[in-house]
């Protein structure tokens, strides 16, 4: 089993130098894509509901937050019940460079299942999925244990 | 088939946290496994050689073996037949923390490939396989498009 996170890191660094390669938004590194993603998709989550979404820790998350607020692409405000949490919303400008995003991730998707048939892609992606959840329990489980 | 990155770029920020949790080398990131696993596995390639193995840019890779370097994990010396490309070789502290990297990696493996069947990690394989192939040929075309 030694290949599959080889090949599956491999192909998530191909997906970010493709992306430093296509997209060019002032002020919006690649890196954060999936942040612009998440936040555009489902407009007033948490930091901490983020941060489960992307597999990232707090620090991490805030960090990317403070950088895409100072660039005008998200604002974070107080949420109504509990004025600790804070909700991130997408700006206009989060917004206008949405559908760019979107279409270089589409691009990259239809390049690297190219030639690939539906039905080897359903068993691809039911076991993706599986795995992911796995993955998710695994860290779970190793944090309880620290 | 927007479900695809997003799985598998979770994966591959989960095995980062579960890495994290588990390994705790001085003066070793969990972000260099990847480095230290691929120079473990075959002594001596060039610089060039591992940033086209690991889908990263030469000044990456670069970076990452600078900081090896100097935590006393690889050499670098200048190859035989042509002094300008540096080769990369393992010292012995890189060669005492491979067999807790590889088992991390294989516990890592195990956990998430759990109640998955052999037939359906086979067609797993060959898709992934097939992808990780298309993704080098997609990132190929976009840099000579540039």
């Amino acid at each position: 089993m030694a290949f599959l996170m080889k090949s599956l890191n491999n192909i998530s660094r191909c997906q970010a130098a493709y992306r430093n390669l296509r997209v060019e938004s002032d002020g919006l590194c690649p890196c954060h894509h999936a942040f612009v993603l998440a936040v555009g998709r489902d407009p007033g989550r948490s930091q901490e509901e983020l941060a489960r979404e992307l597999c990232l820790n707090k620090s991490t998350v805030a960090r990317a937050l403070n950088h895409l607020e100072e660039n005008g692409f998200v604002t974070r405000r107080p949420h109504k019940d509990d004025k600790r949490r804070l909700s991130v919303y997408p700006t206009e400008r989060l917004i206008s460079v949405l559908p760019e995003i979107r279409e270089v991730a589409k691009d990259w998707n239809d390049s690297i299942t190219e030639g690939i048939s539906q039905s080897e892609l359903d068993i691809f992606r039911s076991v993706l999925e599986r795995m992911e959840q796995k993955a998710r329990e695994t860290v779970e489980r190793q944090e309880a244990a620290k």
